[in-house]
């Protein structure tokens, strides 16, 4: 695709996966990596003879710029590289030879406090953080500004939570100078974040951005575990705006290639950037299967000035379990890689590394699901297998509701059953007894129109944000509910007209089914709420193919059950009968 | 993921995606290749110095015991090796050594004869064929039996094309057995078939089997062009009965791996099995990016005793498309390459040949899409850029309508407006006029349930399997159009109620959505075609989520149509208005 030569500074895992993002486009990579054989020479062959990889640290200059003299574009996989050695190559160099990111975002980015400056002097969002040396009256005096606690920070070679120190009494000062040990220190004010989330985005060498989906990452003991693609959220504005601060913070900087922006979440729906790694991210892997285009091989295109792929997710729902070593032994990560091999949408990525470690990161599974329901049930079982698995932590997987049909919302619903008034509740249970039989997830609740308009709001504009795909809305009487849901949402909404004690229901048909133009609600019959759940699953069928299935063998149920009466009333006659 | 080493006899393309997959899976693998840097050498590095890749041919008994020696599962990526080898290794092994196929299996399908012979006798559907020698009175006697036109095939190394003559008379058998120089050969009936049709299937090593959906292939010059998943159908019962005559098929033969299973479609449903690939296929390259597990993991997992992962499809429609050279240059490839990385859900994967050849698979293409429309509007372009696409083959894609909105039916439609009668129509239109709105492909047409029931048996029957998500149905009077259609198709099904000359409509409303529990129809207002539209759209959004986004900028449109109506009224008064 590119007669251009990629050289890579890091072998691991990341080199790896861009390894194989560069082999699908026949780009040329040398690695410098100190492993001999590490992740990523395992999957690439050297392009030529004079070509090899070659053997050493991505922080000796030496090598750095051996590797410089084979190749086109540099390119990192780890941002704690020679930075140095890179700018002097940049300002040396007798041939165009690119460097991505630049060495200026490298340099500003390995050193946590300047990314700060940087991020606040562009208008980024960031918690206050002041500098601080080593000394107890330095903390004192960041605590009288940043308040208790606090995060005392290593500025350079931190990450995975490493050079991180939570000061929550200031008695513990010394001891946190201690523990990041002579490192240069700043401190950030506590965030008492309600979600971590992140962005990946990808900036081409003309500066231009693009920004995959919203993505909820979660950590354990400092180490990405988890991340959920895409975020749900019950505020409908959240993804732009967080999107669009992921990009301007990109924007900030120089150089190609994807960033990893993470982000904290705050209750009332602020945003804090966390940190920006300059490269392909833990938090991006999931890309591999779940977006039209991965990060690893939207970073290539982006250093080589190729166009851009889509960052549109291609599956609903997807996400990534990192394996992390228990110990030395590899056993565990069997484990939970054999369970995946048993779990449908499972894709087992392994990194190849000679040995495991305690936090080691040795592979990840990422899952790909029709719905949040599916996925979660597909992870449970993963989860159960890890060794670090904490029973709450399993609880919090745990099927909501636990006995299906046992009357309680599930927690990731598809369809949402909503009524104006709880005398509709014995009706519209025949909806929720038909999603039962189709398990399709789904929630129960009161919104009346009249009574509860705020509540009836929110709950339709937040709908499918949270990840809702139709909407069943029974009512009698002057029954607007159904109408004014859909008037607030996109989804498709069913409308149950429920039969009131005079006018025989045809009140709340006929204020059900006749919206004006621009607004349809998809109307069944006076108290029909079985035909209700019956629709939702048909028009979930549009995203599930499998529920065609299902509901043919519903139908074919149906007929056969009335070909027995026709059987027994041959049979027995009808004076019998 | 197991500590066995794998062997590949033969190390093309087809072996540089299973050593992709490898990698994946930490599997370690060992190449038997003539070229020294061949695609799949590529891909992977010798597991260990003392198992290194082999440098020789995969017909070379030598190197084949060689490779034999170093691993402990054989597999292949070609059928056209030393078989004999193999069996002698079977036989003679002093260590616990695996051949998946199983030899005998690899020299059933290597000799076409045989492998007809095989499948007919497992009661496979084969079209007629006899042995024949290399005589022109033997074509004489087979052209008696079989009638001509006749298919003349070689027995063995036969693979693209290479190897068939098309016999339309006689008076070509002296050419034709020239042609085919010597080897041996038999005789095939004509099969004027109306698709090329293809199912993976994978074989465990206690030989259960599990299919891929059924796909259609196209080829150009007897070399596969175009591989579409899924295969779309007017006949409801047909991917049941491909998925067992090729899963039977796939059954009568021993050992593990994938097989991919090529068969012809008849005009009037028949199939025949025309012959199997005991390996990795062209026609499952699509499944590394559309389905759950691709071809190559779960040939890997079938040889290593490893569960089997689900070869469900993840995305709606998906195509691929193959990179064939066109000359010894590679820049006709790089044209279409480039084009593809512009084109959203198209995944490139280069092959890494060195040299570019005049019909050698060079690489392909898989495109993904949401729909079958929009997978085709992104495959014009890639095939327009093919130097081979003769004008009429690109009219084959063309985009049908012509022009948006033009009154002609979509060709792969994803929704279905019917109506009773043409006297509907002018009510009917408003649906369509929404839909073309929202470049949603429809089909429009007029299916009578009383004057043509049956068109509308056939129409509701075959919709889902030819790619309909949802029907709209208008009609008025007794209105029974919707409310039947309901009852033979699991889709979602949208009532119109249309007013006739008497009761004002009522009458159509009541008949559409007073259905018997069971069967749901959506009903919209009286004549209110437009909300049929919007709700087809609102309900396609639980598959194509960008619909949502679609459907909220036309609800703001509509919001502040009024509200500049609303400034009107204020500035000239209502009196004046």
């Amino acid at each position: 695709m590119s007669g251009k030569i990629v050289g890579i500074l890091g072998g691991g895992q990341l080199g790896r996966m861009l390894a194989a993002s560069a082999s699908l486009l026949n780009v040329k990579i040398v690695i410098l990596d100190a492993g001999e054989n590490g992740p990523a020479k395992q999957v690439i062959a050297p392009p030529a003879p004079h070509l090899s990889h070659i053997d050493g640290s991505f922080t000796d200059r030496e090598k750095i710029l051996e590797l410089a003299a084979k190749v086109d574009v540099l390119t990192v996989e780890i941002e704690h590289v020679d930075v140095t050695a890179l700018e002097k190559i940049q300002s040396s160099s007798q041939r165009p030879l690119e460097i991505h990111p630049s060495p200026s975002t490298i340099k500003i980015i390995q050193d946590k406090f300047r990314q700060k400056e940087h991020l606040a002097a562009h208008g980024s969002p960031v918690s206050e953080f002041v500098p601080v040396d080593s000394t107890v009256e330095s903390l004192h005096t960041a605590a009288q500004k940043l308040g208790l606690p606090l995060m005392l920070k290593s500025r350079t070679l931190a990450y995975d939570g490493r050079g991180n120190f939570v000061i929550r009494e200031l008695a513990q000062a010394e001891e946190a100078i201690a523990a990041l040990g002579g490192r240069p220190l700043y401190a950030e004010k506590w965030v008492p974040f309600v979600k971590e989330i992140a962005v990946m985005v990808v900036r081409t060498t003309s500066g231009d951005v693009q920004s995959y989906p919203v993505v909820e990452t979660v950590h354990k003991e400092n180490i990405c575990h988890l991340v959920f693609a895409p975020l749900r959220s019950r505020d409908p504005g959240l993804f732009s705006r967080v999107r669009s601060i992921a990009e301007n913070a990109v924007r900030s900087f120089t150089g190609a290639g994807v960033f990893g922006v993470e982000m904290f979440l705050m209750e009332n729906g602020n945003i804090y950037v966390n940190e920006i790694a300059p490269r392909p991210h833990n938090s991006g892997h999931y890309t591999i299967e779940a977006c039209e285009t991965s990060q690893y091989e939207n970073h290539l295109r982006a250093i080589l000035s190729l166009p851009l792929g889509s960052p549109a997710l291609k599956v609903p729902s997807s996400v990534m379990l990192n394996l992390i070593g228990h110990s030395s032994s590899m056993s565990e990560i069997i484990e939970t890689t054999n369970m995946a091999l048993t779990t449908p949408g499972a894709s087992v990525h392994l990194y190849g590394k000679a040995e495991c470690r305690k936090g080691r990161k040795m592979g990840h599974i990422t899952l790909v699901a029709e719905s949040d329901a599916e996925l979660r049930a597909r992870l449970r079982p993963l989860l159960a297998s890890l060794p670090s698995s904490s029973p709450e932590e399993l609880d919090l997987y745990a099927p909501v509701p636990p006995v299906p049909g046992s009357g309680f919302s599930n927690r990731d619903p598809l369809v949402g059953i909503v009524m104006g008034s709880d005398s509709d509740l014995p009706v519209m249970l025949a909806a929720a007894r038909i999603l039962d039989q189709f398990t399709v997830p789904y929630e129960l609740s009161i919104v009346s129109a009249h009574r509860t308009p705020d509540r009836m709001v929110e709950y339709a504009r937040s709908a499918s944000t949270r990840g809702l795909r139709t909407i069943i809305a029974g009512a009698g009487g002057a029954a607007h509910l159904p109408g004014m849901i859909a008037a607030m949402t996109a989804l498709p909404v069913i409308g149950v007209p429920v039969k009131g004690s005079t006018l025989d229901g045809v009140d709340s048909l006929h204020s059900i089914v006749q919206m004006p133009r621009g607004i349809p609600v998809a109307t069944v019959a006076i108290n029909n709420s079985t035909n209700a759940g019956l629709l939702a699953v048909r028009i979930l069928s549009a995203g599930i193919p499998s529920l065609i299935t299902a509901m043919e063998k519903y139908m074919n149920a149906m007929e056969n059950e009335v070909l027995k009466k026709v059987d027994r009333l041959e049979e027995v006659g009808w004076e019998k009968y």
